[in-house]
């Protein structure tokens, strides 16, 4: 045991991946060969998940059955129910989608379907059953943006809100080597089954650590209210040596380019909706927190990450910020799948080493004589 | 990106640990500080779970209390009826155990005992269940070992029976950085809950490759049958450039240590029975083995490692070869506790990187268009 250690395993390569490529001085993401600018607006989610898992586009005829099979998951009578007692216990929105992904019983050649195709519809059955709602199955007409919206609200979206929604999934389907695209690694590679390697990332998915969870950047949107609040909040939360949620990425030492491409599309939502209030004061709020983290914190390059507009975006869409972690699920599942495909490639397991720093040669002593 | 791939993590240190050292050169085994030589025929179960969570050996009035805790855990009714509906629709008892363990509302404070206490009751009841018995609940008068052998088989254990379980518990409750520990770990270390990470760890777990799963080995000692054909039955297996199962470790060049422990448990056990047959059969197909292996990959120093005595002591236990895995997680569960206490002390996230060996600059093309 002559190697040092890798704390957090910070700058250790753990994997090649074609999945997505993040340049963090430039401020780049690439996803499977394509800048995410260039796909952001043009693709649904469908492209994008078929893009992953084939390393190409589809044409027409092998994106609609890829749509219909997304659209056609059903959910079963006996995960209804355990959903049901998830809800009536009040287990979180993303302990019960784990629940009922872990029960379905799924053919190892339909399973990566099945769970990207489960996912919303039973983040939305979870939804509509803590507001005691009845459980809407999907539309098999619809695009799966489109159907998620619908089965959570019972209403068609709009043209704008599928196009919005399609956008947050094509931002934040893959990112490289995070920790619940990494967990699913390690998992698959011990040549684990599938539902065991989504099981393991949603785990990790939900870690306040995991940087997934914009709810906090909605709270303090909300909490500053309007443009005067935005500095003094912001300059009290900085007097405190405390966090500003949405601000910072270990990777990247420029703006997030998922930012940009959230705004623009949560810009254009507002803009169709006539109420473009929340977001411009997003926008206030990010260049006032801009210019203060420079001020307290000279060099250390914080700049707004994808968490600050994915939270003007879901909450503009009417997704509840209870909802958010699983939201993410619904895209990054698609995501973790094609870096379990990767892994079986790969197929060689993840046993790294451990330093033991314990003592040696201890005695036992007989439970009288302790 | 310029630092070269770590395959699988072959020699990255991700992680220092007081729980548990393995020197793979001498074939030593630390746990908590006690050579496993020291501990294996000395302590119960609890004992050396306390001794894991809490860096030292309990008194009386500590081990009475943490025994007590520990079987007291009875199965609620949701559960039960979970495992029945998972065992109706043929799931194996490694994922109806992962449902089960997922489906319990669990406060913080009392998860880790209560995983613990939960996974021998779910494993039993699983058993009973798959083979149309009736449930039995814990007594919690008994030991944790006594326990898990009264529930699969409604008798009390002798107390050879019960010793031979608690020195298989105490040799593989933890062993360094494999895969399901990690993935336990790096669960934790996005700061998420117990049960996310010990959900995660059973997905590594039940990987074949993970290489706790003795099935084969028993399978082979009974295809064997009888000492005549141990020698033309490995050089066939060898001849055909299979793996030997129960031969060989990642770690260790020489014997794996645990295996001594576990074969003079298990003789122990079937002196006790007044049947040697099976155990005195592994004797001579390991003598073989290690021979044979020797003349056919030279310099490999392929030996013994855990799986091969694991497998004759727990059928000699009475315990069914599909339960094996769920046998090997009811005493780990107390080994990945640990590790997420002390993962949880680092605080710090696993966020490894990814190389990305995909293209750069694809055009976007209009679905018309491919």
């Amino acid at each position: 045991m002559t190697n040092e250690i890798k704390e957090g395993l910070e700058g250790v390569v753990a994997a090649r991946t074609r999945l997505s490529g993040i340049d963090g001085e430039k401020g780049k993401l690439w996803l499977a060969g394509f800048s995410l600018e260039e796909l952001a607006p043009n693709a649904h989610f469908e492209e994008m998940a078929y893009l992953l898992w084939h390393g190409q586009l589809p044409d027409c005829e092998q994106l609609e059955a890829f749509r219909a099979r997304l659209s056609s998951w059903f959910l079963p009578g006996h995960t209804q129910s355990l959903i049901e007692a998830a809800v009536r216990t009040g287990q979180k929105p993303i302990d019960v989608l784990r629940l009922a992904l872990d029960s379905l019983c799924l053919e190892d050649a339909e399973a990566d379907v099945a769970l990207v195709g489960a996912t919303p519809v039973i983040v939305a059955a979870t939804w509509r059953l803590m507001n005691q709602k009845p459980v809407i199955q999907p539309d098999s007409g619809l695009r799966f943006a489109e159907n998620f919206l619908y089965m959570l609200s019972g209403r068609r979206p709009t043209a704008a809100m599928a196009c919005a929604l399609d956008t947050y999934f094509n931002a934040m389907v893959d990112h490289g080597m995070n920790a619940s695209t990494f967990t699913a690694r390690v998992v698959t590679s011990t040549r684990s089954d599938r539902k065991s390697a989504i099981v393991g990332a949603l785990g990790a998915l939900k870690g306040p650590l995991h940087g997934g969870a914009p709810e906090p950047a909605l709270a303090m949107l909300q909490q500053i209210g309007i443009p005067d609040r935005a500095e003094p909040f912001i300059r009290n939360v900085l007097e405190r040596g405390e966090r500003l949620m949405g601000f910072g990425h270990r990777e990247y030492k420029v703006r997030d380019p998922r930012a940009a491409v959230l705004a623009q599309a949560a810009e254009k939502l507002c803009e169709d909706k006539g109420d473009t209030g929340l977001f411009d004061l997003a926008r206030l709020v990010e260049s006032e927190a801009v210019r203060l983290l420079e001020e307290y914190k000279p060099g250390r390059r914080l700049f707004t990450n994808a968490e600050f507009y994915t939270a003007v975006l879901l909450h503009e869409l009417g997704v509840s910020s209870e909802l958010f972690s699983c939201t993410f699920a619904v895209t990054r599942m698609a995501g973790w799948i094609a870096h379990c495909r990767e892994q079986e490639a790969v197929d060689r397991i993840f046993r790294p080493q451990s330093e033991y720093v314990g003592c040696e040669g201890r005695e036992w002593v007989d439970l009288g004589n302790r």
